[in-house]
C-alpha cells in the first residue's frame, strides 16, 4: 500500500476514533458498519468512510469494519503501538493527576519519573513512580531514553527547564505552563492552556445569554 | 458602535491575546504597536490589526494600542468582566488541581464547592473552598446560582451527574471525563480530553522520526 499524506483535520479526529473503537472493544463488539459508527460519533457515514479510507479502507461492503484491526492501525499511525518513556516536571496537583492517570500507561506512555524542587515531596511515591530532585533530570532522561515530557510548573521556570529537556534529547513537550515556548523545528509542543479553555467556555456561555436577549 | 459578528477563529485566538496583554500589564507596559505585538505573538501585524478591529479598533495611528483598554474590552467579549460561580465535580488530583489554581479566581471564576462521593475527602479544605458530599449538589447550585461546572470524574458516573447539573441550571460544562456528553442546545460543553492531546503529541513526535528516514 502506498503511503498517503494524511490531513491535519483527520489527525485531529483520530484520537476520537481510537477512543470510540476502544470502547466498542471493551463492550465485546467485533464489527461495526460506518452507519452505526456515524450515529455514535455524530459524524456522517461518508465522513467516516472518507477518514478511514486514509488507512487502507478496512471496511468491507456488507460486513463493516473489523474494530480491532482498525484500532491497531490507528494506534500505529498515532505512534502508540510501541511504548514511550515519559517524565513529568512538577509534582503539584496537576503533575500528580497526570502521574496517577492509569489510561496513559494503558496506551503505552510509561512515566519514569516526576521531578520537583520541593524537598517535602521528593521521594514520595505517586502512581507507579516517584518524585526525584530536579538535579537528576539529565541522568534519568539518558538512562531511560526519555523522549516525552509533561511540563506542569509555572511559566517562569518552565522556559529554562524546557531548554534543558531539549538539550537532553526530549523531542515532545506536553506543555501545561501558561506560556508559548519556543523550540527548535525538530521538537514538537502540544499546549494545554486550561485558563484559555475555561475562557472559551465562558465566552460560549455568554453567547447563550446574548442569544436570549 | 454597531455590533459585529465575530468569527470562531478570532474567538479561538482571543484568550491568547488576553494572556499576552495581561503579561504586558504585569510588566508595566501601557501601549504597544501592532508590529511589536506581532513579534511577541508570532502573528503578522496585519492579522493582529484585523483581529483587533473586530472590537472597535483601539489602535491609534502612531500611538499603538492602549493595553489596558484592549484587555478590558476582550474581557467583556469573553464574558469574564463579571464573576462566575463555579463548582467542581470530583476531588481527585485533577479536581484538586483546578480548585487550587489561583489564576481562575483572578479571572473571576469563583469556585464555590467541590463534590465527591468519597467520605475520606468530604470536609477537606482545598484552595478557598471545601469538599461536599454529592447529595448537596442541588442545594449549592441553587444557593450560589452556579452556571459553570468542571466535571473531573470517570465517564460512567459523569453522564448521570451532568444530567443533574443541567436540571439544576448549569449551562456551561467543562468536561474532563473521557466521554462526549450529550447536552441540550442551550447548554455548552468545552471538552478537555487529555489522553487525546497526548496522542496528538505522540503522533507529531512520530512524524519527526518519519521525516528523518
Amino acid at each position: 500500500m502506498a503511503k498517503k499524506e494524511i490531513s491535519q483535520a483527520v489527525i485531529q479526529r483520530l484520537p476520537r476514533y481510537y477512543r470510540y473503537l476502544g470502547d466498542l472493544m471493551d463492550q465485546g463488539v467485533e464489527r461495526i458498519s460506518s452507519n452505526e459508527l456515524s450515529k455514535r460519533m455524530k459524524l456522517t457515514a461518508s465522513q467516516i468512510r472518507q477518514d478511514l479510507n486514509n488507512f487502507g479502507g478496512f471496511g468491507q461492503q456488507g460486513y463493516g469494519y473489523n474494530i480491532k484491526n482498525l484500532h491497531d492501525e490507528i494506534a500505529k499511525i498515532l505512534n502508540i503501538d510501541e511504548e514511550h518513556n515519559m517524565i513529568i516536571i512538577g509534582a503539584g496537583h496537576l503533575g500528580q493527576a497526570l502521574a496517577n492517570y492509569t489510561n496513559f500507561r494503558k496506551r503505552g506512555f510509561i512515566i519514569k519519573a516526576i521531578f520537583d524542587k520541593d524537598p517535602a515531596v521528593i521521594g514520595k511515591h505517586i502512581g507507579d513512580t516517584e518524585v526525584f530532585p530536579m538535579e537528576r533530570i539529565d541522568e534519568i532522561i539518558r538512562t531511560y531514553d526519555v523522549k516525552l515530557a509533561a511540563v506542569c510548573i509555572p511559566k517562569a521556570p518552565a522556559v529554562k527547564v524546557v531548554e534543558q529537556l531539549i538539550a537532553d534529547g526530549v523531542v515532545g513537550i506536553w506543555n501545561f505552563a501558561h506560556v508559548d515556548l519556543e523550540v527548535p523545528s525538530n521538537v514538537v509542543i502540544e499546549n494545554v492552556h486550561l485558563s484559555e479553555s475555561l475562557m472559551r467556555l465562558s465566552y460560549r456561555v455568554g453567547e447563550i445569554y446574548r442569544d436570549k436577549k
